[in-house]
């Protein structure tokens, strides 16, 4: 991309939020007594059994419900922050129009940005991609370039992509106007339970933009960041680089946990930011069955549909000892308000199906 | 039930709302622009085949969320309002409690309103019915008392349970009080639309406290209010005694629809605000596929949990063909704005996956 971001600051993050306030939901943020009743017994199952005395922390939940966001999930705020900063670029050719590889919601949301100021948008997107995030892609209007799987096929025909036609590159995490745009759901967040004041705020961490987002978004207001990953087939790469002896970003995983958004290894710029700059206080991870166990809690309870990865959040709250026993600890009897960000809620009912038929 | 009832009157509602209001939600309601295209489009898929010009109205749709009611449904209302009219009764013992038998939301909604109260509830449920269904009811501390299925058993073990306790009986819809509770519903919705005024209102139909309810709720107000039922083993009783030439209730129904609230042949009491008063413009089916359909659009589109029997309304709408030329006729170019009362999120994961599971 060749714009100039503005610098990684909270700062920075009220620009954009100003920015792309007309083209985003202010998404509401709920709360549920049973879930915060749950959070604060001890060890609810399915728990991990090798606790010898479950942590008992008393824990009042703040969701963030950007599955109700635009397009299904938080990325419509980076790709509209992006593309906006871009537009103002006096190199950005607009009929050149941009372009992005992704299976998944930033897709979507690069496709809806696009198409919202009538710029062409290039995707390409793996042959194998669920049949509807194609469908959905091309129905905003965006043309889908097939490709190979792996990132080095992606990434040669994006290289094509932009040979051919000049599209200008809007990538899906690893940029400042991306990270800058996620990040204002942790903004918002913070305004929405006012006066209440935030102890902490959970995030799930993929490529890790939302994660290194709402950092940013807490850095000087005492908020702790915390972000979650799920340790399946080793996805929890940012976990073990965070606490690892030499602290180096693991740029290769190859998972298939259910949390399909959440397959990407970090990227450089939100690690810079999670780790070397400090501003994420710990990383958590969860199993697949706490994943689904959390799952099952905000359909049957919350009555919102989420996608698997838009609850690793609150399964390290329900279910990861590590945590609890921390919040007991730093928490104390009063206990801590947590804001949860519930990323996205774009999973059809087959895949839900697959999930939970016995 | 030994209270004498207010008349089935709009004004007796608005008794009825002041009187459940501290006890429940004031559900939100949502629009979709999705859904409003998708249903101001000719033909959407999966429609009747035998049209042979697909009708072409406009719709703009105004869900009223009971799903995210308590307890997860509208019968919330109902069992609060006569939970509240009995206990000002000068012959109602609270010691003895309430007695009723129900499979499903009135169940959970009469204990919730008991124990609200402090007044014991006994619950006959058929030894058949969802263990989810039966662990959440007596999570609201209600006695269970397992019965037979057919209608003949579950009586006799009501009747038992009054012989033996002197408990008083609060049946799930063929009740006064039971039908004014549920018509608060359909007051709110209109008040939440202001300033539009509706058009319609279409409920989906069982028993017929809802739609009896909401029919109340219409009275003199201009709105017309439709009533939806499934078609499948005969369970559109009401549509198919509604335009017979007698205009008899069916008193008997045997179905096994995936809308399992809708099941039930409707009351005599809703039967005769929803046939005898003519206060319900029209009755109109729909197949297990449309339900579906219907479900899935929700899911995706609107993030929101919704079980089998609340999309019957917005089915209705959607693909009904004799319903949308009706509309398109009524409404011309102009064409209405229809409120849809979605009536519940009671559906485990597990069902969920049944339904969908390729």
């Amino acid at each position: 991309m060749a714009t100039t971001s503005p610098p990684l600051t909270r700062p920075s993050l009220l620009d954009a939020h100003a920015l792309i306030q007309p083209y985003i939901h202010l998404t509401p943020v709920l709360t549920n007594s049973t879930l915060n009743t749950l959070a604060s017994s001890p060890s609810p199952s399915p728990s991990s059994p090798s606790a010898s005395r479950p942590a008992h922390p008393t824990i009042r939940f703040h969701f963030k419900c950007e599955n109700l966001q635009r397009i299904g999930a938080f990325k419509a705020r980076g790709a509209f922050h992006a593309l906006l900063r871009l537009k103002s670029s006096p190199t950005f050719t607009p009929s050149a129009g941009v372009v992005t590889h992704s299976s998944g919601n930033h897709a979507q949301a690069l496709a809806l940005a696009a198409r919202t100021f009538s710029i062409p948008a290039h995707i390409v997107m793996p042959s194998i991609s669920t049949p509807s995030k194609i469908a959905a892609t091309a129905g905003y209007g965006a043309r889908i370039i097939p490709s190979g799987s792996t990132s080095t096929e992606r990434e040669a025909v994006v290289t094509e992509v932009i040979k051919e036609t000049g599209a200008a590159l809007i990538p899906p995490y690893d940029h400042a106007d991306i990270i800058l745009g996620q990040g204002t759901a942790g903004l918002e967040l913070q305004a929405q339970v006012t006066p209440t004041r935030l102890d902490a705020i959970i995030a799930p961490c993929g490529g890790g933009g939302l994660l290194s987002g709402t950092a940013l978004s807490c850095e000087g207001t005492g908020i702790k960041v915390f972000g979650a990953e799920p340790e399946f087939e080793g996805a929890d790469d940012a976990r073990r680089a965070y606490y690892s002896e030499t602290g180096e970003r693991i740029a290769s995983v190859k998972t298939l946990t259910i949390a399909d958004g959440l397959r990407t290894p970090v990227g450089a710029i939100p690690w810079s930011i999670i780790y070397e700059r400090r501003l994420v206080a710990g990383m958590y991870a969860v199993t697949e069955d706490q994943i689904k166990a959390a799952m099952r809690l905000v359909y049957e309870r919350m009555k919102i549909v989420v996608e698997p990865s838009a609850v690793v959040g609150l399964a390290v709250a329900l279910y990861n000892e590590e945590f609890r026993a921390m919040v007991e600890k730093e928490g104390g009897e009063k206990g801590w308000d947590i804001g949860v960000i519930f990323t996205g809620g774009n999973v059809s009912l087959d895949a839900l199906g697959k999930l939970f038929a016995a």
